[in-house]
């Protein structure tokens, strides 16, 4: 139907019945808008306005990059920014080797490649894994961009839902086994989680290990956020995992960990050699990762220990500061993170959506308003998180309790304010 | 019956018949490995048995990045290493608006959108604009990786052959009308052309404006190079081409401009706000492009006309020396190339590829050896340039002559000689 439908058009655009302009593709249609950026648009034009937008919506922290990343730019001595090994600096490598260890994740240099970022990462996972149709299961609410990935390389995203009831916990078994079919080929997690804070217990990441090694799937395992863990609990990588060292890839970014987003380095790690060799082709495609963004994330490596405890300690701060102002406004309930720097927070009202974008651009207090990410740009599920926002708490504290006192004006004031 | 096949493997694998590894994906067996790029453990080899390499393989100019870029690196001034914007900075894209203008290309900041290399840009493109199983004409020889970015997108390259001979001109339109079919959407040339520094003439340029009316395609052309055309003739744009203005996206990159190759700043423009749309959806996934490489590449635009003035000196010397060095070589031919820095030769031999690998395996001429890139990864037609090889002045002009004159004491011992 559909080649007799293109055969048609073809002939009628040969004998010039008609002429269009060439149409986008399909999966450039099916591609989401970011659900943390699309409200970009209102928060320029509040500002436009004069008001002052506190950014809860991004993943940016507003932390210093550490001081041996900014001076190994500063004196950078070559002539010529020539191209680096499609797989990165083997000093860059053999480094990062030392970093994994103090983590007890064993690697050698060559298990690991150096991506454009760890958007890249998760991008050549996907290619080098996964046929056009093939099923990866994330729990959601999920970061929004794996599925803008999936839809890049063909693949489909299967969610499973965790509630903010439940505390955004891993869901049974049984709820992953309803999903599995032949076409499923991986399970893809976020741990600590974005956007939830989550951190998964033993009990879970054992239950994922099972469930990979009984049907054979590959386990993406997303980590960029394990140095901001603020419970006793455990961090449980996915390359801690007996059983299945060659079904996981880890995907890593400097991005949050040195607050370093812009020079987009990031890494796939995997023990998995045939994964490595397909994803090399696809760096050799793109020639080489940024020369400049690797001499700062080999820099940091050097940062004294006071950058990461002091880093740490802020977080901390935030996120007590954050989620004690969240549950204090009447009608919104966050429950505890356990990592990162996000919770999902419910909030009295109609439409998270709905609510974010008044906030930009009908209501202010003193000047200021809020920008929030909605919740429901983290869930595929129709109707999910719809009362939900994603919270980053990467603002200093006196601006995160502004920000929390602005919100509770808002909330007081917005027409579409619904009671539990 | 793949369904089925699929059906009766994942039966096995529930049942425990047996456990395998999960697989790689057909994209990631079908990606080729970069013909320039695996020689490289030949060459590595070469070295450590102290064999001096000369890379005319590769198209990574030893010329200086300007100073201005060098400099604005240096004297950055950030506390933090933040996200950019996803199609990069304004103050960048406005700046680039008259770098344009200089080529008579009328472009708005709007129009142009930062991308992490000209690699990025090939891939977004064919993303944004190509269904999988789409086709794309592309003369052959072709710059290698445009395949890869193909099958990264599942589309499909047709190639026409244009010929040594003929000193790759551009083959008549029945030539490429006999590959057009439902599936074509799209046209992609490379001017002035990686790899045979071919520059398509006015006449060509139109032949290819004719083709995308008549049969509403895209045209993907990559300029890259545009500041290296070495014969009076005019550079003709894809974006000088009237009538097809929505067609037209065209590829860029900073790499051999500048020489900073490393810090991974291309562009994707185009006037159609539809492409731009989807292509912005990709790069708002990808977040941003690289932070310090935009603030290299915006300096770079300060650099004095004396850069852009000596570096063309430099790579018109070169280019004479390599051209009229090859020729007296006895059986050996290059065309003289009219732009970018490459030439396709002509060389006695059987075998390139082996040819090649034995200059690096098991050559030397007083403890040297020279790097070529065989011409067959450029080809996609079966046994096409199978005599060639591409060869890059991108050395200084002594390096050149000696390397020169190792190749004439590589073609008189090689045991694969064939005359014509």
């Amino acid at each position: 139907m559909l080649g007799w439908l293109r055969k048609s058009i073809f002939a009628l655009r040969l004998n010039n019945f008609y002429n269009i302009m060439p149409i986008i593709s399909i999966r450039g249609n099916e591609m989401p808008a970011s659900p943390i950026r699309k409200l970009a648009p209102l928060a320029d034009a509040a500002k436009q306005r004069g008001i002052h937008v506190y950014h809860l919506n991004i993943g940016q922290p507003d932390l210093p990059t550490p001081r041996a990343a900014l001076d190994a730019i500063r004196n950078i001595d070559r002539t010529v920014l020539e191209y680096s090994p499609s797989q990165g600096y083997r000093s860059y490598r053999e480094k990062l080797v030392g970093y994994y260890k103090k983590y007890d994740i064993n690697l050698s240099a060559d298990d690991i490649i150096i991506t454009t970022g760890g958007s890249e990462a998760v991008l050549f996972a996907f290619l080098s894994c996964l046929n056009p149709g093939d099923e990866i299961i994330v729990p959601e609410p999920a970061y929004a961009n794996y599925m803008a990935f999936a839809i890049s390389a063909g693949a489909v995203i299967r969610t499973v839902t965790t509630t903010i009831e439940e505390g955004f916990s891993l869901p049974k078994v049984e709820k992953f086994e309803e999903l599995i079919n032949e076409r499923t080929k991986a399970i893809l997690i976020c741990n600590p989680n974005n956007p939830t804070g989550y951190l998964y217990t033993r009990r879970e990441m054992n239950q994922i290990r099972d469930m990979v090694k009984k049907y054979d799937l590959y386990l993406f395992s997303d980590e960029v956020y394990r140095e901001f863990i603020y419970t006793g609990s455990p961090y449980i990588s996915a390359c801690h995992l007996e059983g299945i060292e060659e079904n996981v890839v880890l995907i890593d970014s400097v991005s949050k960990r040195y607050s370093e987003c812009g020079i987009r380095i990031g890494a796939l790690i995997t023990k998995n050699k045939e994964v490595r060799n397909a994803v090399m082709k696809f760096c050799q495609a793109r020639l080489s990762p940024p020369l400049i963004g690797q001499i700062a994330a080999e820099a940091s490596l050097d940062a004294p220990e006071e950058y990461t405890r002091e880093t740490y300690d802020e977080y901390v701060e935030r996120r007590k500061c954050l989620i004690d102002g969240l549950n204090r406004i009447p009608g919104v309930y966050s429950p505890i993170p356990m990592g990162a720097f996000y919770t999902v927070a419910k909030l009295p009202v109609d439409d998270s959506e709905k609510f974010c974008a008044w906030c930009l651009s009908e209501f202010n207090y003193e000047g200021e308003t809020v920008m929030m990410a909605p919740a429901a740009g983290f869930y595929t599920t129709p109707g999910a998180g719809r009362n939900e926002v994603r919270i980053a708490y990467v603002l200093k504290k006196e601006d995160l309790v502004r920000a929390l006192f602005v919100l509770r004006k808002a909330l007081e004031a917005y027409p579409g304010r619904v009671e539990d």
